[in-house]
């Protein structure tokens, strides 16, 4: 006997009949003789509505309130879940975020989770029933309601598979795993069966958000091994593990592709110690983010300082900036949007000289001009006119030879 | 400082505006110098939505998940209401049923309070806030949702009212307090400034549906004094209170009318021991709630049962009662729909004479005929023609000076 835990997200549970058929699925795993944990998202539309609703009685709802109103939506899920599961013959308890022992820190709307207490889930289970665990959500250790922020529901997941030592969590989404490609951008992208933490981090951070990276970092510092899959087939999805030994012989893992971003130059910035630091510490202050910065140091003694970032926070990003500029000297500041930024990501890049090379060399024969270059261990990631960025992922994505067959 | 305890139902709270107009009330009190819990009731029309939501994933949803649903109803409301108070400048704090400490037994849908720890109650008012108590939910022991049944929200108001030691605690409803009758059947009846709790109790017993009588025996049971009054204006209601010695100075109290009621009667029965038993633990078994019920020994052995309850109910009546004619040697059974119940209530009569003599002889002159009579020491109930009941009601309200001026 196995024991699973495993997500069902928003879509997944977004209307009655979906709920039965998730019911059928979760039955039909605990019959093949498996013990079943199941954490449920909020009805797809429910958050939406709760915060419209607060937003109507409040202009800034207290995030310890706002907490309280969204730990309703995934309660009503898990009640329904295990009525369905009742309805169809089989036994099943639903537990909120407290009740399953999830204490979490006290910051409330993106609280991180201290420790799990599984008990009672443990009890539940060894009754013979499916455990069903309202994802998203847990409590301080003084009783208070807290949420965990965005992709909530598959750390939730995540979190019990680790406190239980589930032997696999399986994240139920509406997509069928992870992609060597996202196949709207590349028809010849193919799921990919396997993949180590550490190439979905940076595909996840390059624009691929099949989850939050929040997710996968858990995963990764306690071991826990999940497959990504569809709940609208029953396909095999894309194995999330530790990295093996046969995993380098695969040198690029996946291309991914992030659109709507925008360069910034401070151009003609003297090279002296604290530039830098006086503006990122002004852009991290407007709570802006960014990704990829290049410096390039020059011989008159003056640099140009770039930055990419999302298309809609280039004002904001100005509005904060342009009192610095004087303040450090810049000659000026300059923006260029309709930018996008290709990656291409694989642990086997470690081990295989020459990948940037041949990255820069396809890009170059299709006459398309690199912006700027950020590279990691693991990944190599250029800044490109967003009008050429379908013809550069297919471009990369034949070079590396990631396409089936 | 005074220490109040106010209860919103679902009317009082049906929209955002509403939610917003009872914060700006709560505000008004405490900013009269007193400490505030305010315990509320789900959204109106939020209840009926989760259960047919549950309908539409299972038949016969399990009473404990059932729970886990309807109990997100109110906490959707103890935010809202704080957020709202939040937003007028006001500091408050939400609890669930069960973060206020409130405990029950394990009878899901229905359960009993069976102790309160207020210390997170205390703790926030401690600290300024007003507190807003999810009504009609609790948990048990063991940490499980359970919800309180019909007028929950009442009895949650009215127990955390006792566990805390509140000086008053205020019942808002959509009708102004208790009135002498049903204003929409007698045009005279006026609305009473005080009625003790076994009067309260008799006139909900006959049709005066402010408040269940749970709630009403919690309040008398622990001596908390509570007033019903209207959440849509600033007038005084009705304070239900320990009966006073000026309080039995009022012969009756008030008259209350029960509709839609039918009278069954099994003809001929041989009058021996254990015959009235079977009959009324049939009915017991088949979950029939009975009212009125009168026996007529006769000089030839054989008796009449007769019985009253609602008219919906008279098919499951028959159909459990068929079986135990013959077994009982009754003669037959017939059943009289289209009665009605008339009660005039009053702890008076205990000391004035001639209270059912005044009300049969008003009820004479305007021929109208009594089918059947039952009496406490406290009421006096008539079974009429439901076609003469608003003349009856007249009637008996005009005999018994309750009309004011």
């Amino acid at each position: 006997m196995a024991l699973i835990v495993q997500k069902y997200g928003g879509t997944s549970v977004g209307t009655p009949e979906r709920i039965r058929n998730v019911a059928a699925r979760i039955l039909e795993t605990q019959r093949a003789g498996n013990g079943v944990v199941v954490v449920v998202s909020a009805m797809s539309g429910v958050t939406d509505s709760l915060i419209k609703l607060a937003r109507e009685v409040s202009e800034r709802p207290p995030e310890r309130e706002m907490d309280v109103l969204l730990a309703t939506g995934e309660q009503t899920t898990i009640a329904l879940a295990a009525m369905a599961i009742d309805a169809l013959g089989g036994r099943a308890k639903s537990l909120t975020g407290a009740q399953a022992g999830i204490v979490t820190n006290r910051v409330h709307t993106r609280a991180k989770i201290s420790n799990i207490t599984p008990g009672e889930i443990h009890r539940h289970l060894d009754d013979g029933n499916v455990v069903i665990v309202a994802g998203f959500q847990g409590q301080t250790r003084e009783g208070q309601i807290t949420t965990l922020g965005r992709g909530g529901s598959d750390l939730t997941a995540i979190a019990i598979a680790s406190a239980i030592g589930a032997d696999i969590c399986q994240i139920y989404t509406d997509v069928e795993g992870v992609f060597t490609c996202d196949p709207r951008i590349v028809p010849t992208a193919r799921k990919l069966d396997e993949i180590c933490y550490d190439e979905m981090l940076e595909m996840a951070s390059s624009g691929s958000k099949v989850m939050q990276s929040r997710s996968v970092e858990f995963a990764k510092k306690f071991g826990v091994r999940f497959e990504v899959r569809s709940s609208f087939n029953n396909q095999p999805g894309t194995i999330v593990k530790e990295e093996t030994k046969n995993m380098e012989d695969v040198v690029i893992r996946g291309v991914s592709v992030e659109k709507n971003q925008a360069k910034v130059t401070i151009e003609g910035v003297p090279d002296r110690p604290g530039v830098a630091s006086r503006v990122f510490n002004t852009i991290a202050d407007a709570n802006l983010v960014i990704d990829v910065i290049v410096q390039n140091v020059s011989k008159s003694g003056l640099t140009d300082i770039s930055f990419t970032l999302h298309n809609d926070d280039v004002a904001r990003a100005r509005e904060a900036l342009e009192p610095v500029l004087s303040e450090i000297g810049a000659e000026g500041m300059k923006a260029l949007t309709g930018v996008a930024k290709l990656s291409v990501v694989g642990i086997g890049m470690r081990s295989h000289g020459g990948v940037a090379a041949k990255l820069f060399d396809c890009l170059s024969r299709g006459g398309i001009n690199i912006q700027m270059i950020s590279t990691s261990e693991i990944k190599i990631a250029v800044i490109l006119e967003e009008a050429r960025i379908v013809e550069a992922a297919n471009l990369a994505h034949e070079t590396f030879g990631l396409a089936g067959g």
